[in-house]
């Protein structure tokens, strides 16, 4: 059996973009358990190369580099590009051909399946008193999450006509804590994420999966029933944290619309003229 | 920031209406930690203040008693009227009238937001081998519940032209525990009645809501999907009491519409001529 | 075989009120050919009876009024009552005091079927650019609208415990011809009524159906393929009043919730204090 | 009360079929202790009769023994028959002929509710990164799935004709722990089938219910929101079992229609000729 | 190209089952424009051949004799079997082993596409006030609707499985004209028989596609937007009827079965014993 | 009132981009009658302006010159870019870059509606024995459908944060006839063509509506049941073309994912490397 037609549980070379970002550095630490050799990319600095290692830079933009990027990778988790609201040109670049660059780098050298981070905010503009999920339209909430409506459309273009399998992961908001009161519905811990990551890198099957990316949280506004086949249940929770955010955050005005909808601060974010 | 433009999470002076009834009883001892001032009303006798509490009581057919009733008051727990099957007359006075009178005065005074006691009763006429959710076509199953619709139809017209947000809770059966097999599906303890009461008063958005009110039983009818962003997760369950609940009632006629309705014993009650 | 039993094609008693106003008037006319008395009530003046007529005033309010009233009749058209946004006490004493002893006169005379003149602005505050269908939750426009969604619920409740069928009709605008922009959507010919009233009166089976009066217009905002049991096709269209129409209304102000929302001027009228 | 009017807790003779099979032999252990009489069916040996035991050998095929079969139960649980794929006769003679009888004899002997043993298989076509849930179009993967489908409709005319209530459970795979990855998916515990069967048998009101049976897996391809009126509640998982099974099977073919489906190697047997 | 990789628009030898019966009489006359040879079966008496015309008479349950009646022949329009309710025993022997003998003579032969006649009984179930789609789950009206269930189902899976289209038709009433006032919903011209017919033998891409059999009658219980890809448009009403249809049925039952549901006098024919 | 304020049914100035095109050339023709001026853009030749024309070449992908293209107009037609599946540069730079500037214009010019070509590629690779409608998830069938994909969600960011409506118009084969079997379900008349634009600039309110557009063929793969406030109503039909066309291909091969998928050709068009 050739690796091109199995699922591994246990990759040779997996390939990490977005390495030196915020949640790049979180899974450079994880993802090493899960492969012999874990290749980091990014534009920002990678620092030193641990064992089992190997630093890639290479800016998506450059068909050439992506290619080779994918060369000799049997997984790939995508976090790379640009991962907030900013002015057109960089998300075009990275976010509209570096996804382009990345899907055919994997066409080309017959990778079987790609871990592609999306965000909630293709969602953004649904309100924080709705609930959807993963066949909800789009209403995404800035060009960055319509640069990122771009991968998941893509990406289901590639599975349909190649057969290359994506996860996307609609990620809420990860960090080490819930910073305010939207965090309680969006946060994802750091193992939630590694646990998502991996159900999405090993599950048997995924075809063309879309799931949102938060952990365990009372207050939710996704519902992932679409998504049970990964194997992803999260085991952390916003609770814990709500009492001290909601007594640093007592009021909210309902005015504002990084209140009323779910993307928060992104839908009050640019025009970037 | 003005009240006017934000949900608090402590109550300057919070409403609670219906103060003298079953549940009323048990949200007064408890609602008094969320708020500087209770302000207690009923038509029934109320007993004597406690500190920090006011009594205030108002017929909800008199329309200036209740704009009175809401003056000053920042939130409302809205529990006042008929709260079971009865003749017409009384249902009208205070849970059609009333309830028109309780969200004029909530739109005079400026009120943001209205928790609104409705019923399981609004859909009592589905059997109890479906499972159903907030959209669902209504089905009361009597007066009554035909009365709590009315309600729910008022505040979302009172939202959609004033602004004014209101969970409306189809509560099921809030006992200190369930009396029959019925109650497996639909008990609420009081502790999660507290639950969801909080987290309607103060979740950032709601918009119009409406959500089934039971604990976290093994049998269930409603679905609460459509209403997770509130941050309610019930924590009781009826399971415990199923032993004995089901030695004290064996067996059950199939020919009984209280049996095959989940509006129980209701779909039998009445008509009142 | 009795009548209790049956649905007939042909009434001997049918009662229509309503039958000074607009639509009664035309329906006055109509319906005659359909049965060998037709009793007509109204609070306005009726004018003198027709052979084959009957005059029979009543407030609606008057429960004792009201049973003599459906004394005798084997079918009703109910258009009586409040048909504009208004002060909530005649629509409370018309259109929920009023239903609820039409459906007890129903129910103590034995009669079968009820056909139902709801309106379209029970579902006012969907937008002009939704197209909606009878399960739809509700959205009223205002206190007129939020009556009518109390006879539709009683109604539903009439059919579930009682057997008493009801076809609600959501009219839309019922005139000689559309007279603005919006009525391009819900004019309906009275043709059409006629033809409606009818498919709802003789349909074998309605059970609780909902279903909106309109024509066959090109420009729509309702589907009613959950009423095509009842067999009822328009055969007339707005469309050849349209270029006349939007002659007189060449521009429309998009700011104006009345352009907005299918409820047209009800979504500005009142509050009435 | 008699027991023609009444589900009981506790069965006086209770019925389990296919008692000599793999679920057979647990359930006989287990649901003596719900009855006064456990009769128990097979063509295959089923050894000697505990206390309390009373064993009735019968082909399902032969119309008078199924019967004589359900005479004096008061209870069933219908494991009997083909449970895997295999040529038409056999499925012909005990899935279909088989199933007719068994419903003609709870007819006949006045039987309320047959507990049915469906199968995974009658949706084993959908693939394994689609969720479903008991809505969803049948997709039966070979002649056993397609048999068991006669089952489920045969029993929804029983129940919609003469009231005979049935649970159908589509039983993933039932056995001591999970062999492969897929029944990381599909993998119910014993002690969750009881649990099951036993929900089944004693909910007040089942009308015509659809089940998946598998424990609280975390992967998972079907979704039981419309059966919880049940009261069945998986306390168990495969999880504990997953990295055993990973390590024995660590990577999967693409292209085997097995992988791709949710029915397994059931998609590819057959055909037979 | 060879015949295995084309749908064809005239036929070779297009079999027609059931030729001797209502509907196959009708199709005889028309289906012989299409095809070089029409191939007719039966186990009644065919008559004589006309030119273009051969007479292959079959039992269904024959095994060898359908592989026979099947070889050679470029399409199906497979009419034979029990159409009416009856007893189990021909039921199972025509239009369940039958049909099974159908779908593996099909698979032998390599035909790509059946067009089964299936029957609106196959929901008879639903009520005479519900209009359902495709996707409604069944609720057969008796054991011949559970047979053309089980038709449905196996050429499911043989689709899923080996890749022959189906076409279920699941006819209404298609007499001469409409008898009662059932029909004015269920009724098909003989000419929208043909339409429908030959829409199935000939759209380019059918899979397993379901669509109800009716002209475009007013009334109407059947939504068949699902099945507009095989382009069939019914061109004929039961409405020009409906004033004689009235006339003689004046008044309906509502207390009989076969007034409420969609089956008709099927939910009140058997059981036969 | 300003134009701001109002939709026109009358243009002082019409944009249409695209105008040297197939479908540009049909409109340009047809689009005087509805405006004082006509704006004609495009990057291939115009010919000479009429009168009432302006001739504006514009590369979609400059800035600028797509900013002064929409100064001083209306309403836009947006047909320009690339219209066929094609490498990734040109779709690049035309339909995503020159997208957004056209947005970013609109909003900079105040222009209050986009009537935008989007594509049936859009959905593509759902099958031909599919029918869809607007809210089906997307399932582009090559690089020209996700970048129609990426206009349809830029435009609704542009509605949901600016108010800018559009209309997306999945436009399906407009040709002076269908040339082929696929045309048969995708075929749109000039003449519906021009009622769809014309019903898309004019409609009061439309938010952001996507609307297949077709004939109103028998064929049909697309279900425009939420576009009905549009009040487009085709009037032509492949229908009478059916004979020719079937006549010209009389088979198909359904190996062919052409023959099997709604994108025809286009799902194996490329890639381009």
């Amino acid at each position: 059996m050739t690796a091109a037609s199995s699922a591994p549980l246990r990759f040779r070379r997996l390939l990490l973009t977005g390495a030196a970002g915020g949640l790049g550095r979180q899974l450079r630490q994880r993802l090493k358990a899960y492969c012999d050799v874990l290749r980091l990319s990014d534009i920002a600095d990678l620092g030193a190369a641990a064992p089992g290692e190997e630093l890639v830079p290479a800016r998506l933009e450059d068909r050439a580099a992506v290619l080779a990027l994918l060369d000799g990778v049997d997984g790939v988790v995508h976090l790379g590009g640009v991962s907030v609201e900013a002015p057109f040109e960089p998300i075009l670049a990275a976010n509209i051909v570096g996804v382009y660059h990345l899907y055919e780098a994997a066409r080309l050298n017959g990778l079987k399946r790609v871990v592609f981070a999306s965000s909630n905010h293709v969602t953004g503009y649904y309100r924080q008193d709705e609930v959807i999920d993963a066949q909800a339209p789009l209403r995404p909430d800035g060009l960055y999450g319509v640069s990122k409506a771009f991968g998941e459309n893509l990406s289901r273009f590639y599975f349909d006509r190649y057969g290359i399998e994506t996860v996307c992961l609609r990620i809420g908001s990860s960090f080490p804590e819930p910073k305010d009161r939207r965090m309680l519905a969006t946060w994802m811990s750091f193992d939630d994420l590694e646990r998502l990551v991996m159900a999405s890198l090993t599950a048997p099957v995924v075809g063309h999966t879309i799931v949102y990316g938060t952990s365990d949280n009372t207050t939710r506004w996704y519902d992932n029933r679409c998504a049970r086949h990964l194997g992803f249940r999260p085991l952390d929770s916003s609770e814990p944290f709500r009492a001290a955010v909601e007594a640093r955050q007592p009021t909210l005005d309902h005015q504002d619309p990084a209140v009323i909808y779910q993307g928060g601060a992104f839908v009050r974010t640019g025009p970037f003229e």
